[in-house]
C-alpha cells in the first residue's frame, strides 16, 4: 500500500538534539479518488484492490499505520505495529487505537459480504482490553469475522493478538446493512 | 498544547499538483518526559497542567489532534475538529477515531478522581454510533463523567455533540483502579 | 396488574416444616389475548393500557414481579422489589433479572415513542452492575429513556435506584425500528 | 436437578375453562442451605454437585426453568426450553430471560476457575440478539467460555444456539475475581 509506505518517522530532525521532540510525516491519497475507482464494485473485491496497493487505503488508515493483510468472504485482518506515536499518558497503547483496528477489521468483514450498491453502518461496539499493548509488544493483528449476517443487521466478532498469539483485546459489534432503496 | 499547535497540514506539498498526495506532520514530545515531570501529582493536576500546556498531552493526542477542554473532578472535556485524515473508506469519520475521543474523555474523568500513585486502567468501552460525521461537522466535543466510583471499579458515560449540540455517540466505560501494592 | 397481584408465595407449604423448599405460584393471562385487545394501538397507549391494568401484562412480567410505574414519551420506569426467588448462587439478585428490568424499561420507552402498527426489537443491550443487589434493597426502580430516536434505529439507556436513589446498574441498548412494508 | 423437576405447568385450572388465566407452581430450596453445603469447595465442584442434582440450583435457575448440563474447567453449559412464560409484549421470549441465560453460562464458566475460597462478581455483559426465540424453538443451549484469565479480571463470551445449532444470540462479560483479603 503505497501511501503507508510512504508514511515516515524522521525521529528528532524537526528540532535540537535532546530536546524530545519527535515528528512524523504522514502521507494519504485523496480519498474520493479511491471511492470513485472503487463504485460498482462488491465489497470484497473493494478490499482486495486496497490490499494489494491497486487502490488508496482511507486516510485514518495512513494516519495510524493500519493495513489489510488478509481478505475473504466474512473474514478480514488487519495489521498495526505498536509505535510511541500510538501511547496514551500511561505509556501503553491509546484503547481508542485498538478500538480503531478492531472496526476496522469487523466492519470490513461485514463489507467483504456485501455486494455492489449495498453498504453497512457501524451501530456499535464493544471492547474487552486483557493486557497493556507497548512498543516492544511488535506487530498485532486483528481479525474480524461475520458471527451474524441477517438481511438488515450483522454482528462480528474481532480478536487482537501479536506475532506469538498472546490475546489482548476482544470485541463485538453490530453493523446495519444499507441496501439501495432501503429508507435511511 | 505546543505539540498539537505544532501539528501542521501541507496539502500537496510533497508531490506534484493535482496527483491528490496530501501529507501531513504530526509533532509530539518524548511522552518519558511528561510522566517524570507529572509523577506525584493526583490525576486532576496531571490533567490540568496538560490542558494548560505545562506538561506535554500523550502521542496519541498529538496523532489525532484532540485537546482536553475542561477537566474538574469526575467530568473530563475532549474536542477534536472533523478532519480528511480520520476518515474512513465511506468518507465518515472513522468510527475508532470516535472511540478514541470518548476513551480519553472516560478515562481522563476516572483519572481526574484519583490520588497521586493511584492508576487506573480501561476494562472495556461500548460505543453507540447515532449520526456520521463529516468534515463539515467541525468541532466535536467529547464530555466524559464518572457515573459510579468504586474502591476497585469505576464506571463512566459518554456523549459526543457538535458546536450546536447535535448528538453523535454516546458511550459507557468500566475502569479498574489500581491502587499502590494491589495485585495486578 | 390484576395477574402480578394474583401471583403468590406460600413459604414452605408444600412440604414438611423446616426443610427449606418454598414453593409459589405464578398467574398470567394468555398473551395473545392482550396482542389482540392492544392491536391498532400506539406504543403509549398500549404501555398505559397494561400499567393500569385495562391489558394483561407480559408472562414474563408475571413471572419475575416486575411492573410499569410511569410511563410518557421516550421514557418508561418498571419496578421490582428483590426477593429470595431472584438469587444467583452467591445470594444476591441474577445479574440476568437486573437485565430483564432494565430491557423491559429501555425496549418500552423506544415502544412508547411508535405510532400505531410499528414495531421494533432489541439488536444488543450492554450493562454494567455497579453494587450487589440483596433481599433487603427493597423495590428498585429501573428508568428507561430514549437517547436518539432516528429512521430505522433507537438507542437507550436505563439507570437502576432503590427508594434512596442509590445507584445499582446502569445500561444501554440499540433498537432496529421495524415500519409496516420494510425488509425485515 | 430436583427442584426444576418439581417445577409444573398447571394450565388453566385455578380458573373457569377459556378465560386463559395460566398458573404455575414455582418450587426452590432455601438457598443458604446449598452456599453452607458447597463452602469449602472449590468453583468446579461446587457447579458439578449442582449439576448433579446433589445440592439446589439457586432459585433464579429455579424460577426460570435453567438447568447447567454440562461443567469442565472454563466452560459451562446451560439449557432452557422455551416456554409461553418466557414472552415479552411482542410474543417472543424476552431478551432479560436470554440475558440471565448466557449470565449464568459466562459466570460460570469464570466459577468453574476459581480455587476454594475465591469469589467473583460481574461487572458488565453485553448481549447480540441475532434472531427471535418463540415457544416452537424448543431447547436452548448457552455455552459460556473464559476467554481470557487474569489475576484480577476474567472475561468470557457465551453462545446461544438451538438442538439445531442455528444462532439466536452472543454475549460477552467482564468479571472480577475477588481474593480472600483482597480490598472489595
Amino acid at each position: 500500500m503505497t501511501p503507508l509506505t510512504a508514511s515516515r518517522s524522521v525521529l528528532d530532525t524537526a528540532s535540537a538534539p535532546g530536546d524530545g521532540v519527535r515528528t512524523r510525516t504522514i502521507t494519504w491519497t485523496d480519498p474520493a479518488r479511491a471511492r470513485f475507482r472503487l463504485r460498482g464494485e462488491d465489497g470484497l473485491t473493494q478490499l482486495r484492490a486496497i490490499m494489494r496497493g491497486d487502490a488508496a487505503p482511507p486516510p485514518a488508515a495512513a494516519l495510524l499505520g493500519m493495513e489489510i493483510t488478509e481478505a475473504e468472504r466474512g473474514r478480514v485482518l488487519f495489521s498495526l505495529v505498536a509505535d510511541e506515536i500510538h501511547e496514551n499518558p500511561m505509556g501503553t497503547m491509546h484503547g481508542g487505537i485498538i478500538a480503531t483496528l478492531v472496526d476496522s477489521a469487523m466492519g470490513c468483514a461485514v463489507a467483504s459480504m456485501l455486494d455492489a450498491g449495498v453498504g453497512y453502518t457501524t451501530l456499535e461496539l464493544k471492547i474487552n482490553y486483557v493486557r497493556p499493548i507497548v512498543r516492544t509488544t511488535g506487530r498485532l493483528h486483528a481479525e474480524g469475522r461475520v458471527v451474524h449476517f441477517g438481511g438488515r443487521v450483522a454482528t462480528t466478532d474481532a480478536r487482537v493478538v501479536d506475532d506469538a498469539g498472546t490475546l489482548y483485546a476482544h470485541a463485538t459489534s453490530t453493523c446495519l446493512v444499507i441496501r439501495p432503496g432501503a429508507r435511511r
